[in-house]
């Protein structure tokens, strides 16, 4: 198809799910997309543009004329437009602004002007209200009247007060199976609760997670309501956090395969500048040592396992705190009983690992005086690790900072320079 | 409240969420627990349950009488129910299963002969069928018809034809809005397709959130249509497999906060015993060098250094292909351009590194040779840690081993296998 029939390719992307034409366009290497772009432009809809990666959102927005950016993104709802229009140049947002209804416009600018990751700035402000004095017989005779325009997608009536205050929820299937006496207010949903627009839009998430919500109601400082965060939003944010904890616990930063390699190598960087930093650490604890080290070769052969076994038992209490941490599982009222429970584990595997290794070593080069004392070391690295991969997230958390992003250096430095001390002060007590 | 006072505790406990119930048993101790349990015993009820986290549901099912957990179990969809029996001993299970309708006892039975990760398994049988020859009138009328029982919670109509094969499903936001005398077939959702019940539930879950879906329809191998996905549960198994790979890369496997220290020791265990053995294979490499670091005690400090370099660059690339192939942004068609990517990233940024590391190991030592010795080392590691990362991945999802679990014990041996020969065997040919 690539060979620049353009009708033909348009029919058959009419076919596709906007997601998999943004997801192709994402596996696809950068000369065939921009072939693609080109051949096909006319029908790429906002849809796809809101489905796609950020970065390459970017490229694609700027490889249109304003006109056919405007066109795209015209019957796309305020969250989804406000999510393409927060990145733009003032220039082109000014043009897609211009192009909008006076009310999605107002919505819009409302939108933008929220915190960048507030609730208020992610919400949706399409949404059906009804008094909460209605009975469902009033409700369902409001939602077939011709006179309004009702959102694509919806699945609850929002129940307010003479004041648009939010007061409670109800499902459309509850109001169709219910008779058309019953007040709304009888059958409204327990899991009611409301979400201030200044709230970051990743704790209305868990929220929406933890308490199987569909769609999470947002109110201003008088308690007006005026959005809803939906379900489907809610997961993208999921897993986007999720992820974010992954690739910040690695180094990575954000990215995608589809960055370009000069962004990519960028984003690698600072990680490996800062391990370079704690790697020169450790090497000047090994160079106290030096002479010990010429009078017995063998430490410098076992050194590095007592470090590296610190490292992986730190980045395993780590991981696990850092993700407690983001799930709330790990509070103030319990962290000196995890902290404990962490030391206790680290114990418990420092002392099996300290006899296997001790008689490795004993065996290996034939003293057991090197046995015990990668024995001891092994045992002291492994108990620090579960503490200072525990106390760290936690106290990087406390003062404001990231864990996911800043744990990993100060965790594998603890352990490295507490490995190669421990192994080789010990060494240098003992068997010198 | 914890004094005893039995009354007062479930009145409170009846105006908090399930949700919220379960986590706070997740976060307090084990003996605190116990006490709350046996106080609150009569109260607890079958979403408390199936909120909570499994190895802690056991011990709470456990201390349950048998009549209690049936009691408990009796008014739970037919998913969450699967759920809390499957884990259970045949004896209780048989238990549970007695006191459940003879239907709901079916669909139980049914949804447990499915592979344990299957659509069939996770589904929820509770769903609204229509045929798709009838109107919105009709659909109405049928819905609120008191002679049909309907689900707590439902958000679409499922079209059948007449021998229920699944053939559309239709929003209630839509049905309200339509005229009587329109045909459901006309206004059904785009977005519709099915999953077979043996199907793997996180690729239904990874589609319900590619295509923005709020229920995913399920089908036997005749089409027929047997249950559903909620959005809800989709949720709990995205972030749930998020997890699973940032848990698997760091080592951990499963577990939470609530497991005992034994359980925990025991699951940390295999990495651990992993790393020793390749730790070890690395201490071999450096023990064939022995004689030239006695030469020169230099190497013994930097080596370090080079191996740590690597491994941070392999666990980079590693965790963004880990990623990709869990989010299918990795495939066949780009993975050769993905393995150049990252082993061009490597080699920039090795050679940024190995320009800072060469002056630093030149000055430091006074020697420019080492300095040469450690940029070369530097270079080479960094180019194989992005082969590395990438290919071990892409390599085990081939062979069907889960590239999040055993990926980086093997990007870590090459890089500490290569990263010592380089630096060491060079300095052999060149220093000396």
């Amino acid at each position: 198809v690539e060979n620049g029939d353009s009708v033909a390719l348009s029919t058959m992307f009419d076919a596709v799910h906007p997601a998999d034409i943004a997801h192709l366009l994402e596996v696809i290497d950068g000369r065939s997309r921009k072939e693609l772009l080109s051949l096909w432009k006319g029908g790429l809809d906002g849809e796809v543009l809101s489905e796609l990666d950020e970065n390459l959102r970017e490229e694609v927005i700027n490889s249109l004329a304003p006109s056919e950016l405007v066109d795209a993104v015209r019957e796309l709802d305020s969250d989804d437009v406000v999510n393409l229009v927060e990145d733009l140049g003032s220039e082109q947002q000014e043009a897609v602004l211009d192009a909008l209804d006076a009310s999605d416009r107002v919505a819009v600018e409302k939108a933008l002007a929220y915190p960048e990751e507030s609730a208020g700035r992610h919400m949706q402000v399409e949404l059906v209200r009804a008094p909460q004095h209605w009975t469902v017989g009033e409700a369902i005779d409001f939602l077939r009247s011709d006179d309004n325009t009702l959102p694509d997608q919806f699945y609850h009536l929002i129940l307010v007060d003479p004041r648009m205050k939010a007061v409670g929820y109800v499902t459309l299937g509850r109001i169709l199976s219910t008779r058309r006496d019953v007040p709304l207010n009888d059958i409204s949903e327990d899991s009611f609760r409301t979400f201030n627009v200044n709230q970051d839009v990743e704790e209305v998430a868990n929220a929406i997670n933890h308490y199987h919500m569909i769609t999470a109601p947002v109110v201003d400082d008088d308690d007006r309501i005026v959005g809803v965060i939906t379900i489907d939003d809610a997961m993208a944010f999921i897993e986007e956090e999720a992820e974010e904890d992954l690739m910040r616990l690695a180094g990575v930063g954000e990215g995608s395969l589809s960055d370009k390699v000069v962004d990519t190598t960028r984003q690698r960087f600072p990680w490996l500048a800062v391990n370079l930093v704690t790697a020169i650490c450790a090497s000047l604890v090994i160079s106290m040592f030096e002479s010990t080290i010429t009078e017995l070769v063998a430490l410098a052969v076992l050194m590095p396992i007592v470090a590296s076994m610190g490292g992986n038992a730190g980045t395993q209490s780590l991981t696990v705190a850092v993700r407690a941490l983001a799930t709330r599982d790990l509070t103030s009222s319990n962290v000196w009983r995890v902290i404990r429970r962490e030391a206790l584990v680290g114990l418990i595997n420092g002392a099996i690992f300290a006899v296997v290794m001790g008689l490795i070593g004993a065996v290996w080069f034939g003293q057991p005086m090197l046995g015990v004392v990668i024995a001891v070391a092994m045992v002291i690295n492994l108990v620090v690790a579960g503490l200072a991969g525990t106390m760290v997230p936690v106290v990087l958390e406390k003062i404001g900072v990231d864990p996911a992003l800043a744990s990993g250096a100060f965790v594998t430095t603890v352990t490295d320079v507490v490995g190669f001390f421990a192994f080789l002060g010990l060494a240098a007590a003992w068997l010198l």
